[in-house]
């Protein structure tokens, strides 16, 4: 008698915890009594104690047909899973830029905003419906392809049709010099990771996309800033004074409508960058995600250069189709092995599904009719956010007119701080992204990014007009 | 005329390169002139003189109508696309076990063979085309969330029904306490990043899956084998002297239907470990990739009686379900934050689409129905493959009686070498695994592991027989 009743308030107080932790929601059914019974190897009598003990505490309540189910307010007052809390305290962590950059970025994802933060085209003009046909037709005539596991490469039929992407390249890239991976983020890490150590310093451009700054201080490594134009790019003398004194083990560098500048390289300058790599011996790591966004023509990447292998290119379709596929490549030169070992012992290989309904989208030729469309789509975006912008920010606000991509990047008067700018446009209902994440350091805090990634709308305007306001008010 | 000409051969000598890397495979039709034309930015007639010049050279063909096409025999003798090498001299990498491994992998993908190498439930026992329906249903339903980036932790529906998993554990898992990851490998990948550098040692059942000997070595971890039952797993004795000793950094064990010894760590020896982790401060990897398939019903892993955090749970359903979805998950207690940030930037977050398809089949309930059907079936493979080995191998043979999973570990007689008899299998269509890629020394050089992942035939008996017989051979 004892042990049963130990046994009964040890399995109610278990059913409990979860109820609290969420695994059962409010109104959610719980398993029948024989399945807990069968569970908790424990008695179906001792299962229905633990209802009667739950239903007295007000956690649960019975359907007398169907079953158990989880209250809709819970004693103590929240509601059933309506906090994600981890079980364990943490260890301690310092303070850091990752923390600052995700309390930027959550807005985004949990709650409705004028978006202008996230720099992403918008679904609205992106053909989900399309692809998620391709998706059901490979289901359908390629099912033992997209359940296997493949060879850690990539699929043929997609790696072959990456590299006709090279075709007018000085330097082609062949199928052997591939590797598929879950977006350009993976690329770039499992590039860092092949070619430098923590402790190792990154030339990288000022301003750059936070996300590399995330990776460099999440994995321990230094950044070394160099000056960037924001209409020719990184500024290679800067960059060869930095590579001659020794010091930089690796170089990131966009000559694609750079994030968040949207400058592009000039070809000399991309040659030259190639050439610079061999010179000093030290990998460029080429980040062209916003590469097929190009305004016009995408001129061939600082890849196409590359007689020495020391450019390692990454790329995705996150930016041109759709972020949700989590579908990127790396061409890693003479890095090839390294890049290949690590990607076997992280994700082992890229789903078969996305590589084989992108081979596809691309075999028709869908793919680049839908790059046309989209770089006249965001050209017109970003033309008219930057008149709105000229239109309502203070005189003096200079801004950029990108080469390609979605973003403008704003210089406002020296004294307006956009980290206070920002929580004052998040009280309004607009999430933008503040300019000092774009550098190390504490620079750019007058300076902020705009997302034109959506098509005008009055809503949009109604919120560069108040951001011209805000502005305002914080110069006066 | 001079930089026409010049022209003109540079780029018939960038189509030849494609030609002969593969871009375009024999009998595959080359873009247009007009294309090719606004590609390399070069004259219609340019183009036509090119393509002259490949064909006069035999490297492709002309189709009055249709278009220009790639020569089925190549000039050099070789067929179109038909190497996949890389472009670049590779740096100088030390033959390493990486390197053995992928080699004994390779077989198993390259040629038609009697699958006795790879440990994988055969497709023919998968419900592959529910599950294809079920990818077909969410493409229609959930669109959008399929095309969206997603929090990196994963999507909720998919994380609530993980954490309902632990409902009859001790301790239980909650929301907050979960990672999606892309695969189980990653998950192991995270975690051994999260709590050791390079340079530490980890503790490792010997002998144990080679690919997490591959981690350790491609990450430049060092390895301490505890010896490992066939019934019982770990040696805790063992482990605790290691650990008394204070220098490991962290234990990576899988308490159910370890691989390649299908032993079951008892119920008290698992709240014993995570005791240890607790005791001694040393993080706990636990690989639980197998422990849906324990025959039976599985038991509460090591994770379960976790009361300090220092457990970090791993697991996916490629040996469930499908390893094509790339799709696990890690509940690494006090180790959340660190791991999140890896994760962060490294792969971003988890693709969507299989958390959804996953979490439908869950809901359901009938990912469960699955594995119920699964298990006996592969107990009922397992002892049928054990019966013909009883029959065939030489005597003197010690054969595991695995609790789970689908492999058997043979010990030979002492003098059999099986890295030859892996290759004289292989000279008879036969692929199976040699017992010394399984631990970090010289061991088990005498050691077999068979894969019973398909249903018996005439095939499985008779390659079998024949690794009976050449075992016999090696022994006269």
């Amino acid at each position: 008698m004892a042990e049963k009743s130990f046994l009964y308030e040890s399995v109610s107080e278990q059913l409990r915890h979860h109820i609290y932790q969420g695994s059962y929601h409010a109104g959610e059914k719980l398993p029948s009594v024989r399945e807990l019974s069968r569970l908790f190897r424990v008695s179906v009598n001792t299962i229905l104690q633990c209802f009667r003990q739950l239903e007295a505490d007000g956690l649960i309540y019975r359907h007398p047909r169907t079953g158990v189910y989880v209250s809709h307010r819970l004693p103590g007052g929240s509601s059933a899973g309506s906090v994600v809390t981890p079980l364990f305290s943490m260890l301690p962590v310092e303070v850091s830029l990752s923390e600052e950059i995700l309390r930027y970025m959550e807005p985004h994802v949990t709650q409705p905003m004028v978006r202008l933060g996230i720099a992403m085209p918008d679904p609205v003009i992106m053909p989900i419906e399309r692809i998620m046909q391709t998706y059901r037709d490979i289901t359908r005539s390629q099912a033992e392809n997209v359940w296997q596991y493949i060879h850690p490469r990539g699929e043929e039929r997609f790696i072959q049709q990456l590299t006709r992407r090279s075709l007018n390249y000085p330097v082609p890239m062949a199928e052997g010099d591939m590797l598929v991976t879950n977006g350009c983020m993976e690329a770039i890490e499992l590039a860092l990771r092949a070619v430098t150590r923590p402790g190792d310093t990154i030339a990288i451009e000022t301003p750059t996309y936070y996300g590399s700054l995330l990776a460099l201080e999440v994995m321990g490594r230094r950044a070394l800033p160099i000056p960037t134009d924001a209409t020719t790019g990184i500024d290679l003398n800067g960059l060869e004074r930095a590579l001659r004194q020794g010091r930089i083990a690796a170089c990131l560098v966009s000559a694609n409508a750079q994030n968040p500048l949207g400058s592009l390289m000039p070809a000399e300058a991309r040659e030259k960058l190639a050439w610079l790599a061999a010179r000093y011996n030290v990998p460029v790591i080429e980040n062209d995600i916003w590469g097929d966004t190009v305004f016009g023509e995408p001129p061939p990447p600082v890849k196409a250069y590359d007689r020495d292998g020391m450019v390692i290119y990454c790329n995705s379709f996150s930016k041109t189709l759709m972020p949700g596929m989590r579908l990127g490549w790396i061409s890693p030169g003479r890095f090839l092995h390294r890049v290949l070992e690590l990607k076997q012992v992280s994700s082992i290989t890229t789903a078969s599904l996305p590589q084989l309904v992108m081979a596809r989208l691309m075999e028709t030729g869908f793919y680049y009719q839908h790059l046309r469309h989209l770089r006249a789509l965001l050209e017109q975006q970003v033309s008219e956010i930057a008149d709105l912008a000229k239109q309502y920010f203070p005189a003096g606000t200079r801004i950029t007119s990108p080469a390609g991509g979605c973003v403008l990047w704003l210089e406002l008067p020296d004294t307006i701080d956009c980290s206070r700018l920002y929580l004052e446009a998040l009280a309004n209902g607009i999430h933008v992204f503040p300019g000092q994440v774009f550098s190390p350091g504490p620079q750019h805090s007058n300076c902020l990014r705009l997302n034109a990634g959506s098509p005008a709308s009055q809503d949009m305007e109604a919120a560069i007009r108040r951001l011209g306001v805000l502005c305002h008010q914080q110069l006066s």
